[in-house]
């Protein structure tokens, strides 16, 4: 087993940040060559997925995820706490902190078009977020 | 590799119900100190992630997933079987059965802010429902 | 570590199909009984979940993604590249591509109704997915 943090920045809410070239890094650092790459980000505003890096479809997910946590709307986390940022952990529960992508050969095998992205969901922009790397196998 | 079995009821459509302590638990009781816990739910009607557990994104969170699956539109699962459930079951497809977190020095590796949660999402109410829990690692 | 590949073709967008026979197949050829299947499919418009796999249920499930992803929207990913996959993406992203499963005595380890399924959410038809399928454990 193989653990590595990595800590990225982001600047505002929506941020989209492609981490694949910050994973295959990592990775190679590791001594396994077959297995599988566990991300985590240590966060509750914040998620990992995967989409092709384009700026259109970036735009559209973020859409989405706004149909799915409308930024117009009160939120009763907000009422309470007034932090603003109801939608944030909405969203991020939905998408989820976790991801297991397999490794082959000592790189990522995942498809051309599968970037691994941050999401930043949070309102309160210019966080560092931690992500735990951890690579199991062979 | 360390397997235990969770056991957790819940009462009513919609609970959310935090199960950190139940898994801190389960890990204590495994060898394992530093890995990977994986937690999966074996129901077609109900889901894991993580969320601040604040009564007030609770309810934001409950209302999102209305969002995705409303309570008042008719499921062809209900007209075919009469359960009912048809939007838990696609509320639970969205979500996901399985979590991955890692395990640091004994301990679960998580943001302050981050509790695992089990949704409860079947409007058949008053249930049982099991969780494995995999713990792997060194 | 025990990897192999599965091969599904799809026809349709839409197409939700039941691949739990395929992996209960792949885990037949490996010798570990005891442990994890890491599924993780190699694309951007395809995702993996688990689901009754109930023709209502799965009418339920496309209908809820088009609510998330409605087709009669403008798409920012088609606008740009003229591909009219710009929903394909959005879907993906949030289901997402991996899924960890427990494995026990040579078997799968999850509920009566909980079948795996591959989305086909491209609206190019007929394509052949490839699933990387892991298995870990003793």
């Amino acid at each position: 087993m193989f653990r590595t943090i990595l800590k990225i920045t982001s600047e505002r809410e929506g941020d989209i940040i492609d981490i694949t070239g910050n994973v295959k890094e990592a990775v190679l650092h590791s001594p396994i060559r077959t297995g599988l790459v566990n991300l985590f980000v240590l966060h509750s505003t914040a998620a990992l997925t995967m989409i092709e890096y384009e700026p259109g479809v970036l735009a559209d997910l973020r859409r989405s995820l706004s149909r799915i946590a409308p930024e117009d709307l009160p939120y009763a986390h907000d009422t309470k706490w007034g932090d603003g940022n109801g939608r944030s952990h909405v969203k991020a529960a939905l998408v989820g902190p976790s991801l297991t992508i397999p490794l082959e050969k000592g790189d990522l095998l995942c498809g051309t078009w599968q970037q691994i992205v941050l999401l930043e969901l949070d309102v309160n922009a210019g966080r560092e977020r931690t992500i735990v790397c951890t690579v199991t196998g062979e």
